[in-house]
Formats: C-alpha cells, sequence, structure tokens
C-alpha cells in the first residue's frame, strides 16, 4: 500500500489525499505537524533530504517528494492528466507557475495567519501584494473558461485550487473574483472536496 | 520557426536557449531586459499574462511560459527526457524542487548582487541562508551519482545547473560542495555550455 507523510492543514498534502481518493486509491496516511519539527528529524530527512512534506513512499519503498510530481504520478493515465501534447505542457505551465507565484504568498500568508497566528498588521506588504497579483492572474486565466486547461477538471486545478480556497483565512478578498469563486465550486465538486 | 522572448542574465531564459542549441532546433531570439519592464507592457502582458520570460511562441502563435514546463516541451522525446515511469517521477520532483527551493533563494541573490548591484551587507540574511540549504540538498543528491536522476543527463540536470554555475556571482562559496563542482563541469559539458 502507498504511504503519505502530510500534514491536514497543508493545501500541498491534502491535493494528494484528494488525489488518491478520488481515483480511489489505498493509502495509509502519516500525520505530519509541520510547527513541530518532525519533518526535520534525522528519521525523516532520511526519507526526504529537503525536509518538506507531502512525502510519497512507493510498496518498495522508493520515495518521492513534491506536491505536483507527486500528484503527476498517481494520477497519469487518469482523466485528470490530458494526453494532448499542447494541453499537458499548459498543465505544466500552471503547475510550475503555481509553486512559484502562487504558493509563495497566498498559502504563506494564510499560514502566517491562520496557523502561526500572526496579527494582520504585521504580515509583510509584499507577501498580500504577490498573493493579489496571482489571484488577478488566475482571475483572467479563468475568463470565459470553465477548467485552465482543455475542457475538463485536471490537476492543474486541483494544485491551484488548494490554496485559493482557503485565501480568505490570509485576509485575500475573493469576493474581488467571480470567476475564482465560480471556479472553486465546480471544482470542490469534480474532486469531491467538501 | 519559434520564437523566444528571454534575458540572456536569466538562468530561466538560458536554460531555454541552451536546449534549443542542444537539440539543434532554429529558433529567433527576442531580447527582454527584464530590468526595463519590457515584459510589463500591455503587448507583453496580451502574450503572458504573468508577465515573465522566458515565453516561448509556436510558429502557430500558440504561447508557454515557465522555463521547466518550456524546457519539457522542447526535450520531451530526447535522451534528455526519460521514459522510465520512476525516472520520470523524480525528473519532475528536482523540477518542482529548483522553482520552490533553489531559484527563489541562489538566483534571487546573484541577481541583486550581480545585475541589481545590491551590496553584499545589504542581502537578507534568510536569502543566503536557505540558498546553502538548496546547495547542501543538491549536495546530498549528487553524492555518489553522477547525474540527479537514471544514468544520464536531463533536463533535470540543466535546470538545476543553470543558477548553480553562477552561484558565486551572489557570494555563494561552491568550493564547499565537491560534488556540485564536478557535476557543473559534466552537465556542461553534456549540453554545450561553456
Amino acid at each position: 500500500m502507498l504511504t503519505v507523510h502530510g500534514d491536514n492543514r497543508s493545501g500541498n498534502c491534502l491535493k494528494v489525499k484528494w488525489m488518491l481518493n478520488r481515483l480511489g486509491i489505498d493509502y495509509q496516511w502519516i500525520d505530519a505537524d509541520v510547527t513541530t519539527g518532525v519533518t526535520r528529524t534525522p528519521e525523516f530527512l532520511a526519507k526526504n533530504p529537503a525536509g518538506q512534506v507531502p512525502l510519497l513512499i512507493l510498496e518498495d519503498g522508493r520515495t518521492l517528494a513534491q506536491s505536483n510530481a507527486i500528484l503527476l504520478w498517481i494520477a497519469e493515465g487518469s482523466q485528470f492528466v490530458p494526453t494532448d501534447p499542447f494541453d499537458r505542457a499548459k498543465m505544466f505551465e500552471w503547475l510550475f507557475w503555481e509553486q512559484y507565484s502562487h504558493e509563495p504568498y497566498v498559502a504563506v500568508v494564510r499560514f502566517q495567519r491562520a496557523i502561526a497566528g500572526k496579527p494582520a498588521a504585521e504580515i509583510e506588504p509584499r507577501l498580500i501584494e504577490r498573493g493579489y497579483a496571482a489571484l488577478d492572474r488566475l482571475e483572467a486565466g479563468l475568463t470565459d473558461r470553465d477548467w485552465l486547461v482543455g475542457d475538463g477538471p485536471t490537476i492543474a486545478d486541483l494544485a491551484l485550487v488548494a490554496y485559493t480556497r482557503v485565501a480568505p483565512e490570509g485576509d485575500f478578498q475573493l469576493e474581488r473574483y467571480p470567476a475564482i469563486v465560480d471556479w472553486i465550486g465546480r471544482v470542490e465538486d469534480a474532486f469531491g472536496i467538501g
């Protein structure tokens, strides 16, 4: 059986859990509270030298890190990974953009506010500004489109929804983004997220 | 013919140029100096709403952003993208890790020092610390291995070498990392970077 080390408050970890559940794949979930240093122990670092969750452990003991690489490993061959080469390329564009331009702002501000309990006044303005820039870009990408890539839900939607749906916990005002709000509902339905 | 908008001082852009050159693919290169705001003009934003280079434009006008997504588009089917499913997964792990845990520190410090001309004393210590953490993790990944994935060079090596080879321009001391130093030479040879 697959094993996943993950923190249930982390969108990066939940992406993996949602995809496994949606595809009906059995797995063992090992809770890893990132705020306790459990991902920095010698035992964990031997499994993932990057000291990050989620971490997937295959039945033969091989390990795979990075949420979007894990999503791809799990979902390749399913309806959630396009076969058309250009659709695949655009899916990768969104997946890399998510980790570079969205997660470091939208997820980090939400972590600082909702999990670390930092007062709103102490959040670095640059993080909030770049978070809104990411939401602006996502809204533009969803205008006149139901899904980020092609004609149906893909792992790009799942990867992007993970922290976008909880952006209000970081005080981001999603009501400014009607296309995003509609899309969140569609993606939650498509992947059974509730 | 393919068109690439890119800045020759950007490792993200050079990755794409090196891969196209190595595979003997013809392309037109349009210089985009990111420090002049040329990637924020309405004309450029119409091509890439994220306002980033590199940007690949296909012969039919379709566009593709994100350096690692472009690398994959160019190199899929070549010797530089593994066919074994788990090797592919590990390649993706490194590609996502590069954009999330390496580039935002190693490349950003190098940009601030070598391109923006910021004095060493004004670089945020956290960026330097995380840059070294990324180099530590890369060194560990190269111990007893010639390449990051499988038995030969892949786009994971190319993506990681882009900013690692110029890390000294950001005052990172590469002499601490013997496996990285040897690997840089191998990757430069394999891709004809010099």
